[in-house]
């Protein structure tokens, strides 16, 4: 794949593309952190070929973003995220809110983060380190909320 | 371009990712963030074909994210970035602090975000909205630290 060329480069950005950079494979990490983790649904969520999605997916599991398990009483098996994968949520929801910002449209299906507890609005943003003010991510809930 | 029919789907990461995510798209971007203007340099950093490089500023142009300029008492051109682009920020950066979590290896440039007035150390995060506490992003400065 072009995008494991990347790493020549000496770049963190060209480190992480070098394994998200991939057509749909953001898409895909996107669909298993939601909560879709069987072949066939993922499949008719992004509607790619099995073939493409064969090979997304198994290429995650080598790099440790997807582990592959065996559905219980099946022969089937599901996709579930690592925390290395979870730990890609600040960057893919920064871009569902650059996405939200700059479509031009009112409508269409927005993202909503808060805080679980308080409900209160959150945001990917610029934050302090020193101050604790960061809202933890396991404290966070994201709906989709269709326009 | 394949990313362009990520559109179909009524998703603002999708939106997103059909504007950046072609292949060198974002690391395009990285360079004319970081002060890489000019078509020859964009060239020398990336080292993609020429073709290449022309078709990825052209569409660039088009979706908005970058603005061309003719230097002064030139006939040659430059790159700049637009508001639509800046506002990407937060997104590569992110991208960037999981490249230097996830790449198992203490050594290569990293990328430091601080506070430009006070120096206090900035990572992008889940931060509420209502609270005040967020920094600016013209407020960060960010550096590229060698390894």
């Amino acid at each position: 794949m072009t995008t494991r060329n990347y790493r020549r480069q000496d770049c963190p950005i060209a480190f992480a593309l070098s394994i998200v950079g991939d057509q749909w494979t953001i898409l895909l990490i996107r669909d298993v952190l939601s909560g879709t983790n069987r072949f066939d649904d993922l499949q008719k969520r992004l509607g790619i070929s099995r073939n493409l999605l064969t090979r997304r997916l198994k290429q995650l599991v080598a790099d440790g973003i997807l582990i592959k398990r065996q559905l219980p009483n099946s022969r089937r098996h599901a996709y579930w995220p690592t925390p290395k994968c979870t730990a890609l949520r600040p960057s893919i929801l920064a871009l569902a809110e650059w996405g939200q910002s700059w479509r031009g449209d009112a409508g269409g299906t927005r993202v909503e983060i808060t805080e679980t507890d308080s409900g209160r609005a959150v945001g990917v943003r610029f934050c302090r380190l020193d101050d604790g003010q960061e809202v933890s991510p396991a404290r966070i809930t994201v709906k989709r909320i269709s326009g």
